[in-house]
């Protein structure tokens, strides 16, 4: 290794699943990264838990349970925080910033919270933020955001950004099995937490979807700002009625922009043509699916967590954020310049796929499409399955606004020949 | 528009089919493009070869058929490199970078032939070279491997970098058409030039593979290093046969790592797993899949030519460019650090699918798996049909170097039974 370059001292908070991989990378591969980034790179300091726990390849001496002697250590250039959750990791990176280093973080339920405050913090200290490991784990998506396509205009973006979720769907899309059986077996192989909530709510997602809504539409968009639907209600029969139909259903965080140019932001099961890309992710897997004026259809795909792969995003960031210690320079600051509003649940429109429990007998058909056609909303095929007790009516709208589908439904939860509106799912991914 | 801030001028070689829509994206959002680079970007020349041609949105004025007149001017800060070819672009680069002016350029078959040359002579004068554009269009994936993954140990990527093979494969495997008819098809609709070489015989993919492998593997890598062979030896019987084993054929751009950390760099058509990310991207549209220590495996998928595509790709640059101009700065340097070896050309092993037309009698299996024997090359699976004069042998190797293929094949095309050896096609894609 070159003997005269600068060292920089990388002081890490935290040290799980992800620190780990970071701090063995960082040590494995001392050569690399000093030719890549311009300077030595030190990892000087971890702020842990639990100090008597081994940890390999580790010198023990620069393991300590004091986080904020680690952001008030002047010798320390870099921080990379992976403790996760929202205090005391919020304040430890604000004095960071203070202190004149600049800061990467995988924290995305805290960037989608109090965003702005850190933005604006590193901003007015003139350090960076940097955060790709915050959004799909592995997958370059904040980088091209913030920059690849900084030249083009987003109009849409629809993500799988969260692998427990995927996995679940994607177990009962193939097996058959219901929601809480698909759960047990993510938790059993450690893809799902013993308390599933962040995950199968849908918070985790849309913590994402508020920080790639945030830079796709050039404004502050923030975890309250989104309408937010989980997977627990999706039933085996759900699952199965869209196979049948050549469907397949997935938790999408969608960011859009809605004709009058504000912006749509939210996360719900979605119904999905199989041939659409996002169709085929499978498992634990990520993708984002980009649509931009001039760029057209992109798509981005990879692993989504995990400590290997999430480390990967982080130590990209942090050779970045060296080579601006060195040059002197900073990336690319918060952009909210456009302050588009946020538009209020139901203004977007969207198709829908209603599946109802009907009486088997004759006329009913027709009262169901009366009933669609009184409250305006236009149907594109309608199928009726079973006979006796089990008679199911499924019909496919076309675009409308959710306050047009909630008329609807409830008009027909109405009907003496509806026993049950069994689900009500929307669709995306088709041309119009 | 905020009044008070900075002019960049933009000065642009070349306005074809991107040119003009760089053009018009720029004309058409200025608050946009100021608001996202911190200046206005004006552009202010356009070099052309016809002055008289009308070219709606742009000021006739800004044309000039005298490019050089566009690097020299010292009032044009950033330049855009659009016009392709060799000679003058190159010229008008290198001048650019002494005039202490930033290129953004889409050229690929220069990049990848003089990119050293570039490269230094950016570095020596403070300016950026930024080329987006010039691997799979708007497809991010010069970003990703400069930056996103720099923390991290790329050891494959296999790119469907080339849209008209990809049409013309893609057109092949879903009507079964000859290589000829489906060529004709892509020409008719404006996927491929009168003159298809560059594409149909890999230069345009292998001038790809370079600038991939370059980047992935920080090693220079120029055009001369890579291997090549094209798709028109690839007949509807292969792709027919390719289709019966759950296979489809794509033309890959691949760089790898050899067991010695040397690197393995080839375009040749290539039989993927239908179930393989790859296999799926159809028609025109390009996608890189990349293999990395950490990240695990990623994909980026979207338009890999055209005006639009390509515009968005290069406008991403110039604000990249426009903010390190203001600030500066500029982005990370060549990274060649790692100085790897160019394997030689069947220094990789991959599987390989053999297809032999053979004479319809007993002991012909024998005598072609003891011809394998003999040569060392382990057979996956094997399979005859046909009978009489259609008697063929299918036969799927284990992993073997390219030497023991040819000779292998070599005394193949000797024995009696063996009336030709119809086709070798690599595989890859598969776990081992």
């Amino acid at each position: 290794m070159n003997s005269h370059l600068k060292t920089l001292r990388v002081g890490m908070l935290g040290c799980g699943v992800v620190g780990s991989e970071v701090a063995r990378l960082l040590i494995d591969s001392p050569e690399d990264f000093a030719a890549r980034s311009g300077a030595k790179l030190e990892l000087a300091a971890v702020a842990v838990r639990d100090i008597s726990i081994k940890r390999p390849g580790i010198d023990p001496s620069i393991l300590t349970t004091d986080a904020a002697s680690i952001i008030n250590d002047p010798k320390i250039d870099i921080i990379i925080e992976v403790m996760g959750g929202i205090e005391p990791a919020r304040s430890l990176i604000l004095q960071a910033f203070k202190n004149k280093k600049s800061v990467v973080t995988a924290n995305k339920a805290l960037l989608a919270k109090h965003g702005a405050e850190l933005y604006e913090t590193a901003a007015a200290n003139g350090e960076d933020i940097y955060y790709e490991a915050a959004v799909a784990g592995a997958i370059p998506i904040i980088r091209p955001l913030r920059s690849s396509l900084v030249g083009d205009h987003i109009e849409k973006i629809m993500g799988i950004v969260n692998g427990t979720t995927n996995y679940i769907l994607t177990k009962m899309d193939e097996t058959g099995a219901a929601f809480g059986d698909a759960l047990k077996e993510a938790q059993d192989l450690g893809f799902a937490e013993a308390d599933p909530s962040a995950d199968v709510d849908g918070f985790d997602a849309a913590a994402k979807a508020a920080i790639l809504a945030g830079l796709a539409f050039h404004t502050r968009v923030t975890d309250a700002d989104v309408s937010r639907e989980g997977i627990t209600e999706i039933t085996a029969t759900d699952v199965a009625v869209a196979k049948s139909l050549g469907l397949v259903i997935k938790l999408l965080a969608i960011a859009e922009l809605t004709p009058d140019d504000a912006i749509s932001v939210r996360v719900h099961p979605t119904l999905l043509p199989r041939n659409h890309p996002l169709a085929s992710v499978r498992e634990a897997f990520n993708a984002v699916f980009v649509e931009a004026e001039a760029a057209g259809s992109l798509m981005f795909y990879g692993r989504g967590a995990g400590g290997a792969p999430t480390a990967s995003a982080i130590l990209g960031d942090v050779v970045a954020v060296a080579r601006h210690v060195l040059s002197g320079g900073v990336g690319p600051s918060e952009s909210i310049y456009a302050d588009r509003d946020i538009a209020p649940v139901g203004a977007i429109e969207t198709r829908y796929l209603i599946r109802l429990d009907v009486e088997d007998r004759p006329g009913v058909l027709a009262a169901v499409a009366q009933t669609f056609a009184k409250n305006n909303l236009s149907i594109q095929t309608v199928r009726q399955t079973g006979s006796g007790n089990g008679a199911e009516l499924i019909a496919m709208t076309h675009k409308a606004k959710d306050s047009e589908l909630s008329a609807t439904v409830k008009a027909l939860a109405e009907l003496d020949i509806v026993k049950d509106v069994a689900s009500v799912i929307r669709v995306e991914g088709f041309e119009q």
